[in-house]
């Protein structure tokens, strides 16, 4: 970690700044001490132990400046007792991943000296973070000088701040000389090579670098794909019989990555340390409310809400709302279809090069209708699970990714699903499939990576020029690094980055049969995908806390479940092919009676292979049982040392 | 635990005996006082510290009789530290189940006084067992008197001596009047009640316990459906058109018994203690061989065979066999069909009484071949399992599982599922299933019920006479005791029992809605099967060790895939049904596609409902986290105590 600011602790000692904490402007003198008081206090009198100090404003500071924001930091002995508290695991003088103690710190690998450099700038952070969340009131019953804002003993004196509204933002600092060397082997150099997830997950934590590894995996994955799509998109393109070869191809294609997925990214896991990590408790999230009770698990007071309730809301508000929007979309979906007969019966009278292009307008509308729609539904359902009220982070976040999900797998495909199924008409499925996978494309780079270079490039020219106004040439001061830094966007989390790629994994597996460029497109849009989301990620936003993860969690359930539809719809094509047809040309009973068969031997075939495939490769299962059977025989060898001191016999 | 017996230990000291090991007769002195030491020595020089006496024959003990039975004993005191090790969960003061521990022994419920009577017999026999299994070489190269006999240090003494024939048995001893109460609760009383499945659980283990939890719930579960079906029976004989509903019905049964059952299971083996259990490390079983290497996970010179010639053995001779056995099943299918067709033919000749008979013959002869061929396949299966070599217990029990489970399925219903889908002869459907069904049912009791009985009445004239000639009216001494009980039977585990309970739910599942009686069958069944069970596990067998359990295990998972099944084919057979075919008078293939279409929403509703009804009740969730939440607590206070003695700045 690099020690390029240091600041002074009221004590004297100095520290690297690590996170920024804000608070508003007018917080009142007697809030701010106590909060100070407890952040530094020490760790036996319920304090955090962390060293806190009021940034400076620099020279140029100007009366608008907001004076309270503070920087925190911590010792090394600190923060290695926060590296055992949070369970970090690290490699271990054998090679092997084990969880970080205090006591049996020289025996890991990395560990030099004073233990300084070991961990990296994200752990700092994100043990400083849990640090800050887990203060905790004592026997305060509110916020000094704040008697609305209530306390009880045990809760989080962070979080109640947060949702409260004085305390604007906890963030974590950038650290620009290794953010450059990052952005420069990241994407900042054109070359054809790997992501550096090791850098990434150094620096942005693992929850991070599983994304990067998985959009970079899927982007492979699909090469074969679009390597099979291209010459059937160069000779065969009106020979739509062919499809049946590309959608058997598919149906292996979407099981198989995905199972070898899971094996890659438990490699990755152990690697990184979080694979045998255990959860920490969960914490209610800050939003949550209720009526004080008693918490059956810990004990402790703490506002309960009733699951009943909880459940009405759900079952009477959340279901019919996402029901409503639904019908919404399919009647959107059907001014599609008379837009696009009625585009379709113009180009019919007079075909002209422009007619001809008139039938394509119908599908881009219905495109950009489609990505407005979902970004309506995205901020409606965040509230209305929000509403629900989830007493834990990781229910809102299901409640949240189910919502999302269902609607805007219902948005983006019922069209398709209608014209493949129910019209059974190719050539449109084609264009369709085509329209609605480019523009959508096209949007979301807008989004994503122009709009936010644009972005950039207007804040760097204002901080420029007021740089060049101040101080000519030399590095930033702290002071304005971090004010800088507070005025970036906040990273909200990579839901709407793991729900793009659902949606592309959808397009590929559910009809590119039909229309087999669409790999290639996936993959053109990911190599690009991968330059925007890392330039976002190191340049437009905030630094995000660093999460750790062992997999891709909920989004791994959503593509298997794509997979399983996959089967589905590709067997439906394949039966629907005039080449298969051929095959029963005096019973189409027989027909549907093979296909359904076959894909019933398919899916059971899927189900066999996800129970047959281990998900964890053999070398890291034998790791994690040696782990595993030393801890036990450690137990067996103390039980035995004290066992001696008993008394042998009962007479 | 009754002491009813006790004997004494070479060091004078009194104990019951809890576990007898018979060595075979001409066993060389050496060895045997070799193991003696072993048993007895001291935990911290290697041994398992238990008292073991040789078992002195009584005044009528004949030449005959082998001279190398001892039984084994250990005091309280090991006996809980025993407990420890074995990792037992216990009632807590705060009625929680926790993991015993010695030094917190007073805080558990039933503890009193010294400890006597806090650990059922059973518990203490499987401690023995479980400290005998763990009884390990330290430098002996071989067995002293038996060079051949090979050993190296860390391998399980006990398990060589047994693979090696000179160890006989090893097995507990029944407890004559807890055995007298319990046979009485269980089933000498005629009554309508539950089993005593605390009792048994206290006697036979979680394991045995869980079985009869899970007979009697089946039982019952069948009772809505035998209800359903009597009427059915009674006035729709003819009528094949209603059993549409009887079809629904049965998808809606299947799926949700089987969610409930889980959490039923859930909640007994968290009232036993094995819910949160963790597995002990498991050992080689004792007839894996191999060439001696190292270890990768232990780090310990052991065995090791090649997984390659594994999978080699498994595919290119277990799967061709199995391959094989099935054609055979097919083979043996056809000439059913074939004498079916001669009895018919026969009967539409001349149809007398008679001949009407005989329509039934061949499905009689048919069942009675089934039986016979499921028997021959269940010993070849078991022999090649073991040929294939597998180093765990539990790999190899699921290997024997997925063979064996193959072809009962494939040799029982396959005939039935031709009958149904390529005949389409719901007649001889019915026909077919219900003989099957009560042939199969009949020999099952005479195998399992009558049989042993008589056995048993033989026995016990043979043991009356002898006892009466010497003894007069007394009690039984102990060596006449475990001498009766080494000539008992040895029971070899649920697996049967299982297995035919698995086949008479696929029964009434898959096809019960053409034969609503199946269930009524099935209820009759399991009722004398409660007793017939109940009967040789408490008079014919010998006491088997108790196996800890928190699940039926792998039998959850081979319902549940028959549960599935059961979804094809019940809608099949709905789609097949006239009143069905009579809404879609113009088009089969709509037809087709609508049962299909509701197949999937079937299939689908399925899936979702497991992944929603949670696995563990919620009391009992609350309370598992509760647990998990204040072990995490002590943790941190105890860090936080050590913490305090470190250095606070680094300067």
């Amino acid at each position: 970690m690099q020690k390029s600011f240091s600041v002074y602790d009221s004590d004297g000692s100095k520290f690297a700044p690590l996170v920024v904490i804000e608070l508003v402007s007018e917080t009142k003198e007697e809030a701010i001490a106590w909060l100070l008081n407890r952040v530094r206090d020490k760790q036996q009198d319920g304090g955090a132990e962390l060293l806190v100090e009021q940034l400076t404003p620099g020279a140029q500071g100007t009366e608008k400046d907001n004076p309270n924001v503070y920087v925190v930091g911590a010792s090394w002995q600190r923060l290695l007792c926060g590296a055992e508290d949070v369970g970090l695991f690290k490699e271990f003088n054998d090679g092997s991943m084990r969880g970080f103690t205090y006591a049996n710190k020289h025996n890991f690998k990395e560990f030099q000296g004073d233990g300084d450099g070991f961990l990296s700038m994200a752990e700092c952070q994100y043990i400083i973070k849990h640090e800050l969340d887990n203060l905790r009131a004592k026997d305060e019953a509110h916020v000094p000088g704040y008697p609305k804002m209530k306390l009880y003993p045990g809760k989080s004196v962070i979080r109640r701040m947060q949702s409260k509204g004085i305390l604007v933002q906890v963030f974590p600092l950038h650290e620009k000389e290794e953010l450059k060397r990052l952005s420069f082997s990241w994407f900042k150099k054109i070359k054809l090579s790997f992501q550096p997830l090791d850098d990434i997950r150094h620096y942005f934590g693992e929850g991070m670098a599983l994304y990067f590894g998985f959009l970079e995996y899927f982007t492979l994955a699909l090469i074969p794909m679009a390597l099979i799509g291209i010459p059937y998109y160069l000779f065969d393109w009106e020979d739509y019989d062919k499809f049946t070869v590309f959608a058997g191809f598919n149906l292996v294609w979407c099981t198989v990555i995905l199972e070898l997925w899971k094996r890659l990214s438990a490699s990755l896991a152990y690697g990184w340390g979080t694979l045998s990590r255990k959860k920490a408790f969960e914490e209610p999230r800050p939003g949550f409310h209720g009526v004080l009770g008693v918490n059956p698990v810990t004990g402790r007071a703490e506002p309960l809400y009733s699951n009943a309730k909880r459940q009405l809301r759900i079952y009477l508000v959340s279901v019919p709302f996402v029901l409503l929007c639904l019908y919404l979309s399919l009647y959107v979906m059907m001014i599609y279809f008379d837009m696009e007969g009625w585009a379709l019966m113009i180009h019919d009278e007079e075909p002209t090069f422009w007619t001809g292009l008139l039938l394509f307008i119908p599908s881009i509308i219905y495109a950009v209708v489609i990505e407005i729609m979902n970004l309506i539904y995205r901020y409606a359902a965040e509230f209305l699970t929000g509403w629900e009220n989830h007493r834990l982070e990781s229910t809102f976040q299901n409640h949240l990714v189910l919502k999302v999900l269902v609607f805007n797998f219902f948005n983006c495909f019922a069209s398709l699903f209608y014209i493949a199924f129910v019209m059974q008409d190719m050539v449109l499925l084609r264009q369709s499939l085509a329209t609605l996978l480019i523009t959508s494309q096209i949007l979301n780079q807008i989004m994503e990576a122009f709009l936010p270079y644009w972005l950039q490039r207007r804040r760097n020219k204002k901080a420029h020029k007021r740089m060049i106004k101040t101080m000519g040439d030399q590095e930033l001061p702290l002071s304005e690094q971090v004010k800088l830094e507070a005025d970036m966007s906040t990273y909200l989390g990579t839901f709407d980055d793991y729900l793009e790629l659902f949606l592309l994994f959808g397009y590929v597996s559910l009809f590119s049969c039909v229309y087999p460029l669409a790999a290639v497109l996936v993959v053109l849009n990911n190599v690009t995908e991968v330059y925007s989301d890392a330039f976002k990620m190191c340049k437009v936003f905030k630094r995000p806390f660093s999460e750790p993860a062992a997999n891709i969690g909920v989004w791994q359930l959503a593509f298997e479940a794509m997979s399983v539809i996959a089967v589905v719809t590709n067997c439906a094509l394949i039966g629907m092919s005039p080449q298969v047809k051929s095959y029963f040309p005096e019973s189409e009973t027989q027909l549907i009676l093979w296909v359904v068969g076959f894909e019933h031997f398919l899916l059971a075939s899927k189900f066999i292979l996800t129970f047959v495939i281990p998900d964890v490769p053999k070398h890291i299962q034998i790791k994690l049982s040696r782990l595993e059977f030393e801890s036990l025989e450690a137990l067996k060898k103390r039980k035995m040392l004290e066992a001696s001191g008993i008394p042998k016999n009962d007479k």
